[in-house]
């Protein structure tokens, strides 16, 4: 059985940043949900969405919150399924107050913390996890591993050009 | 009626500093209970008792957490009663962590956020909120303004001799 | 008798922040009075409004300011009534001075301090006090909090689409 | 068949943290070893452990590391096994620049960040990402948290008598 | 004529770095008076001080406060007289709180600014101000320049013989 | 003999801001004279100045740097009259890189520091400064403060009308 | 023999700033090369790059990179030839997690860190360190501070144009 | 010609740390000189030290300073030999203050900044500029490393035991 991500932002304003992660999962053809879950507004919601999610086929969940980033922490606090936590750069503290919202979890509840706005890495991460136990996928994180070398020395050819023309 | 205050906080660790406000709150004769409740050890729990503390009689309530500080918002999320959160100062950030976790709420779930580790001005905060609606404890808080001012004086006597003997 | 919240803010220019906490109180039927009154230029009619608020009719006071923001803590040694500080996030330091400069207060004299720019949650926890003592607009409160769970319901089914068109 | 987990700090002095993180594996009977690798000092023999960690039949990667802490990076750029980063609090600026250097991770490079100091947390995490493939490691998740939960209510009633005492 | 200047404190807590300010006054012959007077304590009394310092002979005005540091600020908004603030290092933010609360003043009503617990260099300070009008204690601060690069010579001798016995 | 201000600055893309420091000078009437001369560029000729101000005829030095901002340090190891530092927003660290490079001064040689781009309230300094020693500028002073709060007071009453129109 | 400088950025996004390096280079006429090489994506080759940089003719190695800024580090971790660590500004952090992920380096393996996006300094630091070498490179070093100087001097020129203009 | 290195100090309270790195020179058999200069007590004999120092021999100047550290600034602004800046830890500011004021330098006058209290890494790195004309020192400098990779084995080897104790 192939175990779904779950991809939970706080709100809708997230979405530009977070749809990042759903199209990387999608391109690795790993099944997913996208919801809007509050850990404010609809906390009970969350709560069951969390408690349900291992029994539901979820193998890994993603929260992406900004400012008081309680999201990923109400999660982690209701399943011991993995959990990533995307702190959201937002407007008042440049996303310093989502981070360490986000990361600075107690001992037994976890939050495996991506950059701000790390939501596509949030999805590497989950596809990484679940390639534990899916050769397939693991053999698709390996290429595209050769796939960004290949990117980088196009980049240098192009590089080279703009250097010489300096 | 008078209404209780709840004093929770996220782990006993944090009682040295959370009785500050507890003893605040029986020196002003103010009925309170103090528990402790985790937002990610025992979510359930804490959402419970924050969706019965109006009918239980409480009127304000307390809740004292550290690093990704969770608690107050768990509680704001579950009732609309006044909630302070009290940032403790803990290790690893030195309690920036804290205060932008409780104080970075979004509309609508507004968290009354004091210093960190500032239990016992989440005391007299609660004592002021109660006191709208209580002429005796108004009475005491206009009364501690002005014990205040004269502490303030007696300091400065002795600062006089002090600084005489420079 | 209702009280009145008096809406307090350092200078003109934090308005367009501030007249959602005035929008807000508005939508609940909480009377209120907006003034400009600064800690520094107008620092004596600042100390007579404080210390005035309780017997010409207010229950809580909202202060705004940004950068070295002395308002709130200005009212707060004036009255015992709950002063709520909204730190205005400004241009200089981005807020942050303004954050510690409202909730860093010492003990005996709290400030109740929400969001950066968190002026409708200032509104919103102004509500909070008020509805102790009145049970209508704690009726308001509690239905508030329907319809956020109601708007996030809403933007779920609208997420649902953009997550298939990806 | 059981992966192991990698317990890699850059150095000597991190153990009385990182055994944390050894213990914790250890109590869940989860197999690991731990190294000392450095980014910087001992680079290549870092890459190559990283490069052959999936072959050598570890499942997850733990990295600890302070001050400009690549060492979790540099891990995660010679394998796609989950990396997951614990930044130390070291002294010169109290784990900041950890745990930045830790969780600002380039697209596609991801690493799993756990807070300051927080070896155990890594532990539990990487328990979390082993039990997706392994029934009886997640039972022991799941009574974990039954037991926190437990720990929570005892020291509640040695609360209560403190409480008492006041 | 030759005119005070007035040190004051927020709390008798700052009195150990406060005295550094009384000490180097009194070894330039200035005349001071050292008081404390608290912006949220003494709100009337600071005012009041503030008003009266002009005309009772004051010439420059040093106030030390830690966190919500109002102090300078408080007594920069009742006089025209040169204040200078000496934002306290305290403990909960480590004086970054009470340096950005002090300095971000607002168009009109400057503080001139020291470095956290820089009591003696606000007393450096007024003496600069106060000798642009005595030329008796300007040449003593010439004099005492002299001195300061004497002093770092005998540091320079010691030093030789240290670095000798490496 | 009035004495002047020299406003000096560390590069002329800061005149922008610093310009406000002399119109500010230019309206109370006080003598000023603007240099661009940098810490860094021009060590010799900010020396020179510095050493020769006092006989010069200046009274008081703005300094306005951004970035590692020597510019106000290097003149106050220069001479005795009093230095404001300004800090300039500057676009890398915003600022605070140039607000503590010109607050942390050692003992001996004070730097009076503004707040970040307070370029304004460093001509107010000084003209309190100055004031001490000349009563016209002195009761120019209190005179803006009366204005001061008359602004307020006008904005005020529009403020009235904009709250009324809700 | 002259020794080149090597040009490095972890990203091609990082051209823009990284060229203001190269075009310095080229002005003072020293040799270099600009290469597009990242710590996470080409690993290998970027050890690769750095352990031949030395047989390969190279003396200086600039890198330039943002967020967890591990470029530098792993040059230097590579090669016992001087790596100047350009930190770029970036977006997430603003470039503080750049600075310190560059600067805060282990005992025996430093990297001479330059400002957030301070490319033209790494240039012109590059060429100090060749210039011990190259007589006549030192030459150009000498006239161009000489040339520093004139431009503040033309530019004082146009100040006080515009000084006298307000 | 072998040049020497300076090693310049702000402060003797300096010299704990910066002892290390005299030892490290020594160690190298570099030869060096340390001396006390301030950029604020003795600007004039820093600035001449620094105009001198190409002519007297020296090839490198290291530069510790805390605080409002302008030392390193100082001196780059005096020469163009490579002037390495170490941000002392100091108290007030943890180091930050130093680290800024040490890094942030405008274009043309570059600091090579190491790391806080980075004494000993700013003798590595004026080790490896050296080096670059000093074949012997090259051949010293790629042992060292061979001794840390060493070192690291050696350090692996206690950590079994001490991991196989848990």
């Amino acid at each position: 059985m192939v175990r779904k991500v779950a991809v939970i932002m706080g709100s809708d304003s997230d979405w530009p940043v977070v749809k990042g992660a759903c199209a990387q999962l999608k391109a690795l053809d790993i099944p997913f949900e996208a919801h809007i879950l509050s850990a404010h507004r609809t906390p009970a919601a969350a709560a069951a969405f969390a408690q349900n999610a291992k029994k539901n086929g979820f193998g890994v969940i993603l929260c992406a919150a900004g400012m008081a980033a309680h999201l990923a922490g109400a999660f982690a606090a209701n399943t011991t399924l993995p959990v990533i936590g995307i702190p959201m750069k937002g407007g008042a503290m440049d996303g310093m107050d989502a981070m360490l919202a986000t990361v600075q979890m107690p001992t037994g509840i976890p939050v495996a913390t991506v950059a701000l706005n790390g939501a596509k890495n949030a999805a590497w991460l989950a596809a990484e996890i679940l390639a534990l136990g899916d050769a397939e996928l693991d053999a698709k994180l390996e290429a595209a591993r050769v796939d960004m070398e290949k990117q980088i020395e196009d980049k240098e050819a192009k590089l080279q050009a703009e250097a010489a023309a300096l």
